[in-house]
């Protein structure tokens, strides 16, 4: 998936990430980072709403866990179940959020347990970043669950 | 402050909250509710995207102590500093968030504090529902700071 395909498929089924600007900067195997101008994002004291830097996290955590699934030809249902921000400094321009697995997730005994139950948590992180300065940490635990075969008769 | 003088304020000031077609059900001294609809706050699973979820979370929870603050005549800057979402139960529909203060959160002390030091933390939560159902809790912890008197030499 490029991303252009990813900016695309989050502006057309999440709304949220085009009222908000949401960009893609760049899809690694590792690492996915997700980018958002000033002006749609702001609060009243002219620095990015808070809202918006944990909707940039947990759309960057998740795009990395669903590009990696994809990627492996894995098409589930992955819904975040938990999540948590740090907010370490005001960001006053664009923002990025850099995600990546969090310490101590295992990509492959997600995808074992994957396989084996149909249903599998992973946690993944996102570094948000602004004017060169780290601002604010999201982390999340995410489920991917197998969607119901539909099978219609003939 | 009335639930739409509030609204505006909201949509003026954050634009998240106008994209996300943010309402105030409901001012009380001790509690706050505000909704949102479905439309522009979907994932593509068609059901309540997580940004849009914790969002509103933290725009109630924020809300509730600012309309408090303001009632006691006390005009800072209040930021939110960490939080987390509990995600219970996914939501298909109007989706609301009742903020409350968080169990063991004192008032009376966070304005001791404010007006001893010019700073101090509280901690306040929401709950949000969608059809009649509970289905996920946001708690923050947020810092008010007295902001500097601006004078200037006539």
């Amino acid at each position: 998936m490029s991303p252009n395909e990813l900016k695309h498929f989050l502006h057309r089924n999440v709304p949220l990430s085009q009222a908000m600007r949401v960009g893609v900067d760049l899809i690694e195997a590792e690492r996915l980072v997700l980018s958002a101008p000033k002006a749609p994002n702001l609060n009243q004291h002219g620095t990015i709403f808070g809202g918006s830097a944990a909707t940039l996290g947990v759309l960057a955590a998740w795009a990395l866990l669903h590009t990696r699934l994809i990627q492996q030809a894995v098409h589930c249902k992955l819904v975040v179940q938990r999540s948590a921000m740090e907010y370490e400094a005001p960001m006053s321009g664009v923002f990025t959020a850099t995600a990546t697995l969090a310490a101590g997730a295992d990509w492959d005994m997600f995808m074992a347990a994957y396989h084996a139950h149909g249903k599998a948590r992973i946690q993944a992180q996102a570094v948000l970043h602004s004017a060169g300065q780290r601002a604010a940490l999201f982390t999340g635990e995410f489920v991917a669950v197998r969607e119901a075969v539909v099978t219609t008769a003939t």
